[in-house]
């Protein structure tokens, strides 16, 4: 039997939440245009659209986000943990923990069977998981965390908590607009990861805890990070040339944040994210970042590797650039991409509640036969 | 494109660790049959075998062993936090959280690359999880910790831990054998999601946290705590035909514990398990629990469903009996498992580094084409 290895092509799921067409570069959330939904959307809109698969009217709207916003405080426990966490822990780790220990104050965190249950869970923990991401900017800065307000939407709450002081309209917006641009990504590999802990029977936390481990990697989650530490080694607009003649023309290196396992044309998340990357450096006064991300993408789209490979920017290439305008550390990007994924991971988890036992086949490629000798005699 | 829906048969992987026969009832780990490990082998020998390929000469195994006990030892911020949470946390949760801490201690837990440092840091974590699990069976019953001894073997040392006394040989001689029982099972669903997650390039810590979760479900590790919630409520042996008769036969549940996704034959770890739960009964003269199974086993055996769907005992069955002869809260069978498992975890992540990106396919089934408008309009 051949091995699949990375099982592209293998169809695991019918969905309603997303489809990636990665020919065309086209993305979709139950119908909507993503473009449609990062020029129009909250964020809330979104995680109601991908829990139920159609928008919500004015009423429902209001409802789902004044419940984020309700749930969003964290329990003391879990922030004190936070507190004493060693700083230079990994944010990905903190986040990871963190949000495994929310489920001791979960009243409903061992339902595994009810979905309506399992979609107001989601919520909660949506607002959870964004209320960890602000605290940590501030524990790591030796700053006390700041506690949700109810009347916010979640990209403003994530700001405010941020900052302490009321949100910046520039910087909310462009939070809900990476939330939105996020939130889903057909079967991507830690929303796979959250299915396969799923379909064990497991709990939501445990699901959503086990997707985190996986956006924490490189290849995955972790990858506008490495963005970003890229765009910083460059340094200036003037080394773009000769740092891509060097390390990728004439050298074994990639662009980090060029390319995708689905994508073969245009990743349609990083138009948007290059407009909203140019508004920001604007708006700022600080271009540094966006002239070299813009250099960079111009130097590769130049280069025959790049045009005969089909390899363009993804979401995480611009999306490096949008963050670190926000004044977010490095560090941060991935968890804040954990804070928009958790619209999709929920809604795929209450999807997948009561299915099939995923539990695909290993070929054994090792000894057969042997008899055992005591160790003395090894 | 078909929906694989539960991966069957999809094979992801080359593996040297075990191979699961499940139409002839065998089970070899690197080429030694499960019954010559269960009868002879050290779980730390086990270990060696699935990360190695080979067993330890006595010096090798001795050197596992010791390295295994010396970094067993929680961090004491692991232990606060594990004495504040809940008590009435699942066991589950506590070891998801609590190893997902772990990584803050750990030199090399960002290390992502290095298959070397990978294998001493399973090692590490082997130990670790084992006093995690023994520490929350004091910790509930409002007892203090117990730290792991440097002259004894893990199973020594888990009773050890567990009981704050020197470890009876007997109840040693158990847990080791339920350790080797358990370690590996070729590309079980907790397994799959831990390669899942290092195909990222995420880390060890993110990959086993992740497959806590996935053992933690009820179709999965969980199944252990199902089957001896089942043996309780039929209570004596002298109800078993009748609980089967309403139940089974004329009802519409299941026996917990009995029938496998992949074993179409009795289930080889099952049967040694059955032999030490006799054992166990006999020396404990608690024979009541070992006769219900016995029993309800027999019963199943008799009847014409089970025949002709040859549904047998798997090893959560007749291990659910040996676990609770030992004194173990039935919400500690699954972390029990957990402490096994990370043998066969770990050997799997090794091998998994620096390997392809995992992503399967979704086929989408929702709306398309459908155009924004606005809140107040829906």
């Amino acid at each position: 039997m051949a091995n699949k290895g990375g099982l592209e092509g293998v169809v695991v799921a019918d969905v309603q939440t997303s489809l990636v067409n990665g020919t065309e570069g086209k993305l979709i959330y139950s119908g909507y245009s993503i473009e449609d939904l990062a020029a129009n959307a909250l964020f809330e809109e979104v995680v109601f659209l991908l829990h139920n698969v159609r928008l919500p009217n004015a009423a429902e709207l209001e409802e789902t986000r004044s419940y984020i916003a309700q749930n969003a405080v964290l329990p003391d426990f879990v922030l004190e943990t936070m507190k004493n966490t060693p700083t230079d822990t990994p944010a990905m780790a903190v986040v990871r923990t963190a949000t495994s220990m929310l489920s001791s104050f979960d009243a409903d965190a061992e339902n595994l069977t009810d979905k309506e249950v399992a979609k107001k869970k989601a919520l909660r923990m949506t607002g959870q998981v964004a209320s960890i991401c602000a605290a940590w900017t501030r524990i790591v800065k030796g700053e006390a965390p700041v506690a949700p307000r109810e009347d916010l939407t979640l990209a403003q709450n994530f700001v405010y908590m941020m900052t302490g002081e009321e949100p910046d309209e520039t910087a909310s917006n462009a939070v809900n607009v990476y939330l939105v641009l996020l939130a889903e990504h057909g079967m991507n590999a830690s929303t796979f990861t959250s299915r396969v802990v799923t379909a064990t029977g497991s709990d939501m936390h445990s699901a959503v805890v086990a997707a985190i481990g996986a956006l924490k990697g490189p290849s995955h989650g972790g990858a506008n990070a490495e963005a970003m530490k890229m765009f910083i080694e460059i340094g200036e607009p003037e080394n773009v040339q000769d740092w891509f003649d060097t390390n990728i023309k004439n050298g074994d290196r990639r662009i980090m944040g060029i390319g995708h396992r689905v994508y073969k044309a245009p990743d349609p998340r990083a138009a948007v994210l290059k407009m909203h990357a140019e508004r920001l450096a604007e708006s700022s006064g600080n271009t540094k970042w966006f002239e070299i991300a813009k250099k960079l993408d111009e130097a590769a789209r130049a280069d025959e590797y790049f045009i005969d490979r089909q390899l363009f920017p993804n979401v995480d290439y611009y999306s490096a650039i949008v963050l670190y305008t926000l004044d977010l550390d490095i560090d941060m990007f991935t968890p804040l991409f954990v804070m928009a994924r958790m619209a999709g991971w929920t809604a795929n988890i209450v999807d997948q509640m009561q299915g099939r036992l995923i539990r695909p086949k290993a070929n054994y490629v090792g000894p057969m036969d042997l008899s055992w000798t005591p160790a003395e005699e090894r």
